[in-house]
C-alpha cells in the first residue's frame, strides 16, 4: 500500500503488526483469539477509546517508508514515541528532488502562524518562479561544491529545507493517534496535513473499527471529520 | 512458540514484526528487499551493532504473552521503552497460583543483594514448607474476604508478590537487548533470569544474525555467554 | 513540603525545577525573564493549555520522595514518562509497616472494577481484623525466613502488596498532568486517589496559574473539580 | 553560564536541578542529605556508573537555551529522551544569521561519512565564497518572498539548513551521557561536536564527580578523553 503525497513524495506501508483485534487481545490479556464475538470486541474497542484506556492500542504497530521534504521531516521527528531512521546526507548525495508548491499561500489573518491559498495569478506565478529559481541555483551550488571536493556533510548546508529526504518510521497506533490529533488538523502546515491524511487513510484501511472509535471518541483535530477527506 | 518458565509461568511469542533483514532495510532506508546479498546484510548488521548504531534495531518488534510472579513483573515493568498491559486484580479474581521455589537460597557473600542455592536439606525443606504454608493461608484469607463481600481491589492487598499474574508485553529489539544486558545476568534475581533466558531464546530463533552480533559486540551481561545456556 | 497520605505514607517534594513562568519561557524560546507582563504570561499559559500545546510544560519538573504501599507503587510505575528509583527489597529488609484500610469497601455496582465504602460495622470490624491478622502472620513468617538464613530477595515473596515501600519519582508537569487525569479520578483505586490529590496540591502550590489552566482546559478527571478537594 | 559555539551560536545553561549528590540520594531513596561522607557518596557514584546502574542519574536535569544551525538541530532532536521547544519559523521571521565554516572540509578516506580539514588555500577561499554567496542570495529571495506577501511557513522552504535557529532543551544527566557518547566523538559532524563539547563542559562544572565517573566507566566516545579538550 503506497500513497503519493505532494508531487514527488509518498507514504508506503512496509509492515503492520496486529489489527483491530490486537487492542482487545492485549486489554483482556487473553490466550488466543475467538473467545468472544466481533460485536463484543467492537464494543470493547469503543469502550477503551471512550474512557481514555489507550495503552492497549500500543500493541498495533505500523512501519512506514516515507519520502518527504526536510521541513516536513523536521515536524515528523518531533513525535518522540516512534522509531525513525533517515537517509544520511553525510553518507549519500542529495539528488535533484525538491518540493515546489502548486500555489502560493499568504498569511492567515485568523491563525497567525498559518496560511491560506491565494487566487492572485500574478503572485502565484511570480512567487513560484522565484522559489524554483532560488532552489535550482542552490542545488547547482551544492553540486559545484561537491565537484570542488567539499565533503557532503558540509556542502549540504547550503541546501534548502524543501529538499526531499526519506525515512523509515515505525509507530504504534496510540502514538499515531496523537500524531493525527496534531497534524491532521487545520492548524498544521498544509504539506504536513497531506502526510497526516495519508497516514489516516492507511490506518483506516488496516484497523477500520479502531479508526471509527478514534474519530468518535478521541480525535481532537478537525480535518478527518470532513466527509470524504480520505 | 511458547516456553515454560518456573513451574507455572510461561513466555509465549504472540507476534513478531520484522526479522534480521529489518534493521538493514531501515538503516539503508531502502525501497525493498533483495538489493544486496545476505553476506553484505550480515556484515552491515555486525557493523551497526559494533559501532553503537542501535536505532535500526527498533524496527524489529516482539509481542509476548507472559505469565509471571508479581515480584518478577515488578522488575519487568521498569523497562519503560515497551508497551505493557497486565491482567487487572481489581477486575478479575486471583486464582490459586503462586510461585514456590524448588530450593532455598541464602545471601550471596560477594554480591550483597544476590543469593546462592543451598544444599542444606533441612533448611530447604523447612524453608519451603514455611513459604508454602504462609502463602496458602494468605490465599485462604483472600478468598474469605471476597466471600465476606470485600471488593477485589481491597482484598488483594493481603496477597503476596509470589502470586502469578499475566501480561502482554510488546518491545522492540533495541530495548529488548538492553533488557537482556541487565536481566540475563548473574546480578539479576534468579527468577527474573529464567524469563530473560526465555526471551533470549525466542530472540535467537527469530533473528539469529542479530542475536549473534549482539552477543559479539553489545551484550554486557554474562549468562548468555555460557555454552548451551539457551 | 510534605503531605501525609494514608496512615503511614507521605509525598515529599524534594525539588522543583521551574515555575509558572517556565512554560512561557520555553514556548517563546526567550533569552530571559521579564520581557512581558504577568498578564500576558498568564494569557499564554491559558492559550497553550487550551490548544493542546503541552510540550512547553515539560520544562517544569518535580522531584518527589514517596512512601506508599506496593499495590499503589505498582500503579505509579506504569507512568513511563518519569524517572523512578525504589528502595530495593533485595538489598534492604522490609520493616514492619503495612497499610490497613480504615474501612472496608465492597464492589461498586456501577463501576465494576471499583468499590464503595460500607457502613456495616460488623463487616468493617471483621474484615479489617482478618486483613490485619493475615498480614501480621505473613510478616512474622518473613522474619522467620530471614532468621533461618533465607536470602532477602527470596523471603520477601511471601510479603503482601500492602507493605510500604519508598521511591524517588521525578516527573515533568506535562506527564504529571496526564497522571492526574487518570489517577485523580473516581475510577482510580481509592488509595491511589489519595496520592494523586497530594500531587495535585503540591502542583497547585508551586504553579498556581498552570494548575488553574490545567483544570480549565485539559483535565479529564473528576476529583479535582470538587470544591475544597485539596 | 553561557558558552559561545561556532561563530554565532551558543549554549546557555538556564537551570539545573540537582548536583553530584542527587544520584546518590535517589539510589539510596534517602530522606535527606548528609547521612554519609563525601567519600562514600563518591564511591557510590563510581559504583553506579561502573555497574551500569544509570537510572539514578536521571534525577539530575539540565535546561539549556541553544542557538544552533538547523542542520545541527536536526541531529539534536533525534535524542528523544529530552524536552525540546524550537522557535517557530511559521510564527517568526528568520533573521539574517547563518553558519559559514571557517575552513573547508573534504571527505575523510577512513570514515566514509566524515570529513577532514584541508590546507589548500584556494579551495578554502573559493569554497567558502561559494557557500557565502549562495546563502546570501537565498536569504534575499526569502526576504523578497515575504515582501511579495508569501506566508512565512512557505517562504522559509527556500532557506538552507545553515540558518541559525534557537531552542530550549531539557535533558536528564543519563540521556545527556548517551548524547555525549554519540556526539562528543570523532564520528559526529564537526559542528555537532562543538555543541557536545560545550555540553560536556557545563556537565563537568556542575557535576564534577559524576563527570569523572562517566569518563572512567561509561563514556564510549573519544573526544573527551583528550587532555584539555574542554
Amino acid at each position: 500500500m503506497e500513497i503519493k503525497v505532494l508531487e514527488k513524495g509518498f507514504i508506503r506501508l512496509v509492515e503492520v503488526m496486529g489489527d483491530d483485534f490486537s487492542a482487545v487481545q492485549a486489554a483482556r490479556v487473553s490466550y488466543g483469539k475467538g473467545l468472544t464475538t466481533p460485536e463484543r470486541d467492537k464494543k470493547l474497542i469503543f469502550y477503551l477509546m471512550e474512557h481514555g484506556h489507550h495503552s492497549p492500542f500500543e500493541h498495533i504497530i505500523f512501519k512506514f517508508h516515507i519520502k518527504l521534504p526536510i521541513f516536513v521531516m523536521r515536524q515528523l521527528v518531533r513525535h518522540r514515541i516512534a522509531s525513525i531512521n533517515e537517509r544520511s546526507g553525510r553518507y549519500t548525495e542529495f539528488s535533484d528532488e525538491w518540493y515546489i508548491p502548486e500555489r502560493i499561500r499568504t498569511p492567515d489573518k485568523v491563525n497567525r502562524q498559518g496560511s491560506v491559498f491565494v487566487d492572485d495569478d500574478d503572485l502565484n506565478s511570480e512567487g513560484i518562479r522565484l522559489i524554483e529559481e532560488t532552489i535550482e541555483k542552490t542545488y547547482q551550488a551544492y553540486k559545484r561544491l561537491l565537484e570542488m571536493g567539499v565533503a557532503r556533510e558540509l556542502a549540504r548546508i547550503v541546501l534548502p529545507t524543501s529538499m526531499y529526504t526519506e525515512c523509515y518510521w515505525t509507530i504504534n497506533a496510540r502514538s499515531m493517534m496523537n500524531f493525527l490529533n496534531l497534524r491532521a488538523d487545520s492548524h498544521a502546515q498544509y504539506e504536513m496535513q497531506q502526510y497526516a491524511l495519508a497516514v489516516a487513510k492507511i490506518f483506516k484501511s488496516k484497523c477500520p473499527v479502531t479508526y471509527e472509535a478514534f474519530l468518535n471518541f478521541a480525535y481532537t483535530g478537525d480535518l478527518l471529520k470532513t466527509e470524504g477527506c480520505l
